[in-house]
C-alpha cells in the first residue's frame, strides 16, 4: 500500500526562535522515580512526573531539565505533558544548550557507525534514542534523506535537525514525512509529506545486495524503503540461488530481487499495491534480471490460497507483512493472522524448501511470534526446522535500556 | 582447555545384534500425556511414562513403540528409563524399523541441507533432534568426522550410525568423542575418545570465512571446533577491517583470525589453552596472516585486568567463554560472570569500537544475556548501542518444537 502524497511544501530552514537554549524550564519526578533515569534509562513516564500546572502548561517538545524530587538536576529533556513517555533524555547532565551543533555532532557520529556497518550510502542514518536523537528517524538515499519526526520533541527541533542534516550529509533533497502513525502516539498530527531542498519526482535507486532497488521516497510507505531488512534479504538470498522464489507482501521486491540477483531461477512478487510492484519491475529490469521476475497485484491470503489449490509450489517462500499487531489489545488476533499466513506459506514451500516469515510488530514478542509460525507450519502437515531467528540490520541499533524496541522478527525455517 | 585423550581404540561396525527391528517393546504413558507428543513435540520426560517394572527393566536406549494409556501406538522412540528425559520420538508411527537406512536417510536429508547452507565440507552434519537424531552430534571436516552420542538410544545404534554415516559421506576417518558432559545427562559414561578408520595424528584443516583453522579432532574442546560461531566470526570480521582486534577465549582463533583475514590490522588471541593457540598460530601462518596476529597465553579476566591498568584499548573486543552456568542452580553466580566480562572487556574498547560478547550456556536466557552484557558495559562508563542480538549458525537448526535448545546467544555491540 501507498500514502497519499500531500502537496510538498518548501520548509523554513532558519529557526525562527531557538527554545533550546538554557537554562531550561525545571520539570520534576515524583519522589522516587529517578532511580530508572539515574541508571541511564532513556524515558520517564507520565505517571511519574509531578504535573504540575506549570509542566502541563510547557508545549509538547520542549526542551527541559529534569529534577529529582529533591530539586537535583539531573538531566536535559524532551518534554511531552500529553504523551505516555512524558521525557525523552537528551544529555544525562542539566542544561544542555539543544543546538544546531550538539544535534550534527550526533549525526556525525552516527555515520560513522553506518559507513563501518553498512557498503555504500544507503542505510538508517538515524534510529532514533539509541543514536541520542529521541524519536528522529532518518534514512539516507545516497544525495537524499527522509526525515520522520515521531516525538513532539524532535517535531519542535526540526529546523535545527534539518540544518546539522546539511552539515553532516549535504542532502540535495530531504522529505519530512508527517504521514506516520508513529507521530499520532506523541499527540502529533499525522498530516502530509513535506520536501526541503530538490527531490526528485519520481522514485530513486537503493543499491544493496548486488540489486538497483528503486525507492519511493514521498508515496511510499513509511521512509519509501525497509533498510531493516537488508540483512535479512542477504540471508534468504544465500538460499534462493537456483530455486523458485515466492516473495508474498514483496512490497518493491526487496526480498524477491536480492535472491534473482543471486540466482534464483524465477521470482514472483506477490503485493495488493500496483505502484509498489511497478517500482519491482522497473528494478528487476535496471538490476538485468527482469526476465527472471513477475509480479502480481492482489490479497497476499488469496493468491496463496489460489497457488495452492493449483497445487503450485516454491523452492523459497517469504511473507513479510504489514504489522498484524498495531496495538497491544489486537496480539491474540494478529498472533492468528501469523499462524494462518505461516500455515499457507508452508503449503506452497516445495519439499527441501525453506520459508522465511517475518513481523515487524512492536507488539508481537519475538518468542510468541516464532511459536505462531511454527505452529501454522505444523497445521500444514509439514516437518520444519528452525534454521534462524533475526532481527533489523546493524544500522537500526537499540538504545540498552530499551531492548524491548526490537520491532522486527525473523524467522528462517527448512521443510521436508 | 584441552581434554585429556584415551587410547584410541577399533570401533566394531558390524551390528552384533540388531535391537531396533519391531514389533519392539512397549512403553505406555500415564493418562494424559500424549497431547504434546500427538502435536509433535520430540520429548517425553519420565514422569509421564508409566514405569512399570517390564519398562525399568528395558536397557537405556531401547527402542520401543510409545502407547498412549488407552494402548493406541503412537510412535517409535528411544527409551532411556533413567534419564529425566524418558522417551526420544525417532518417528511418528509405531513400530519402524530403526535401520541403518533409516539413520542413512536422515544423515542424507542433512547434507543436503547443509550443502544449501554452508559453502564447503566443513559444518555441523548432524544437529540431533532437529535432524531426526535425537541426541546425536556430527561435526563433518571434509574427510573427517566427530561423533558424539549424547542419548542411550544413539549409543546403542552407534554402530549402526557409523555405517550410514560411511554410506552417506564416506569420511576417511571418524573420531568418537565419548568424552562429553552432554553423556552424562542420559547416564552414559563419559569416557575417551575412539576412533574408526584413519584419523590424522594431528590437527586437520578447517576452511572458513577466509581462514584455514587447524582443528583438533582428538583433543580440542567438545568436537574440536566451534561451527556454531561461523557466522558471527563472519559478523565480526566485516566490522574488523582496518581495526585492533582482541579475542578473549579465543580457543584455536576463530574469531580474530576471520578478522585479521578481513583486514584488521592487529590481532591478539587470548586464552587459558596453550594448545589452541598453537593451533590459532600455525592457522595464521597457513592462512597469510600471521603478521598480524599474535598469541597470549593467560587467564582472562587477569589479562583483561592487565590491559585495562596499562590503558590498552582495541577496535574490537571478543568475548566468547565458556559455559558460566553448566547448571540451573549456577544461574546468578553465572550471570554475575557474564556482567564482569562485559564490564572488563568494555573498558578495553576504544572509543566508537565494538564489543561483541557470547555464551553457549543452555541455562542462560538470551533476554537475560543481554541485560547481563548491557549492565556490565554500563559498569564500565561506556554508552553503546546494540547492533544485534544473534544466534547459532544456519547448520546448527532447532527442532521446532524445542526452540529452547538455542543455547548460543551472542550480542553485538557499538560502543561510543
Amino acid at each position: 500500500m501507498t500514502a497519499d502524497i500531500s502537496p510538498a511544501d518548501a520548509i523554513e530552514t532558519t529557526p525562527a526562535f531557538d527554545p533550546a537554549q538554557p537554562p531550561h524550564p525545571r520539570v520534576v519526578l515524583k519522589a522516587g522515580q529517578s532511580k530508572r533515569l539515574r541508571r541511564g534509562h532513556p524515558w520517564v513516564y507520565s505517571n511519574e512526573v509531578e504535573m504540575t500546572p506549570a509542566a502541563k502548561a510547557l508545549p509538547p517538545g520542549t526542551v527541559v531539565t529534569v529534577q529529582d524530587a529533591g530539586d537535583e538536576p539531573l538531566a536535559t529533556a524532551l518534554f511531552n505533558p500529553h504523551s505516555l513517555i512524558a521525557l525523552r533524555v537528551l544529555a544525562p547532565q542539566p542544561d544542555v544548550a539543544v543546538t544546531t551543533a550538539l544535534i550534527a555532532e550526533r549525526l556525525h557520529h552516527a555515520r560513522t557507525l553506518r559507513e563501518a556497518l553498512v557498503d555504500g550510502p544507503f542505510y538508517r542514518l538515524a534510529h532514533a534514542e539509541a543514536d541520542g536523537l529521541p524519536g528522529l528517524i532518518i534514512d539516507r538515499f545516497d544525495r537524499y534523506c527522509v526525515v520522520q519526526a515521531n516525538s513532539a520533541g524532535m517535531d519542535r527541533l526540526l529546523p535545527q535537525v534539518l540544518e546539522a542534516l546539511d552539515s553532516v550529509v549535504k542532502p540535495e533533497g530531504v522529505v519530512i514525512r508527517d504521514d506516520t502513525g508513529g507521530r499520532a502516539l506523541d499527540g502529533l498530527p499525522v498530516a502530509g509529506v513535506r520536501t526541503h531542498g530538490t527531490v526528485p519526482d519520481g522514485p530513486v535507486a537503493v543499491r544493496q545486495n548486488g540489486v538497483t532497488y528503486r525507492a519511493d521516497l514521498t508515496g511510499g510507505q513509511k521512509t519509501g524503503w525497509y533498510f531493516d531488512q537488508r540483512d535479512n534479504h542477504a540471508l534468504v538470498a544465500r538460499l534462493s540461488k537456483g530455486r523458485t522464489v515466492l516473495d508474498v507482501f514483496s512490497h518493491a521486491g526487496g526480498f524477491g530481487l536480492a535472491g534473482a540477483a543471486a540466482g534464483a531461477t524465477s521470482v514472483l512478487c506477490v503485493d495488493s499495491a500496483a505502484p509498489a510492484l511497478t517500482l519491482a519491475a522497473e528494478a528487476a529490469a535496471e538490476t538485468g534480471v527482469g526476465d527472471r521476475v513477475e509480479t502480481r497485484q492482489g490479497d497476499a491470503f488469496a493468491v496463496m490460497a489460489e497457488f495452492a489449490r493449483e497445487g503450485r509450489r516454491f523452492g523459497v517462500v517469504v511473507c513479510d507483512p504489514p504489522s498484524f499487531v498495531k496495538a497491544r489489545k489486537d496480539l491474540a488476533t494478529g498472533a492468528k493472522g501469523y499462524r494462518k499466513m505461516a500455515r499457507m506459506a508452508a503449503a506452497l514451500v516445495e519439499p527441501g524448501g525453506v520459508l522465511f516469515a517475518a513481523s515487524c510488530s512492536h507488539n508481537m514478542p519475538a518468542d510468541r511470534f516464532l511459536a505462531e509460525v511454527t505452529r501454522g507450519v505444523t497445521q500444514a502437515e509439514r516437518n520444519a526446522r528452525i534454521l534462524a531467528q533475526t532481527g533489523a540490520a546493524l544500522d537500526h541499533p537499540l538504545h540498552p535500556a530499551l531492548p524491548e524496541t526490537a520491532y522486527l522478527k525473523g524467522v528462517l525455517l527448512a521443510l521436508d
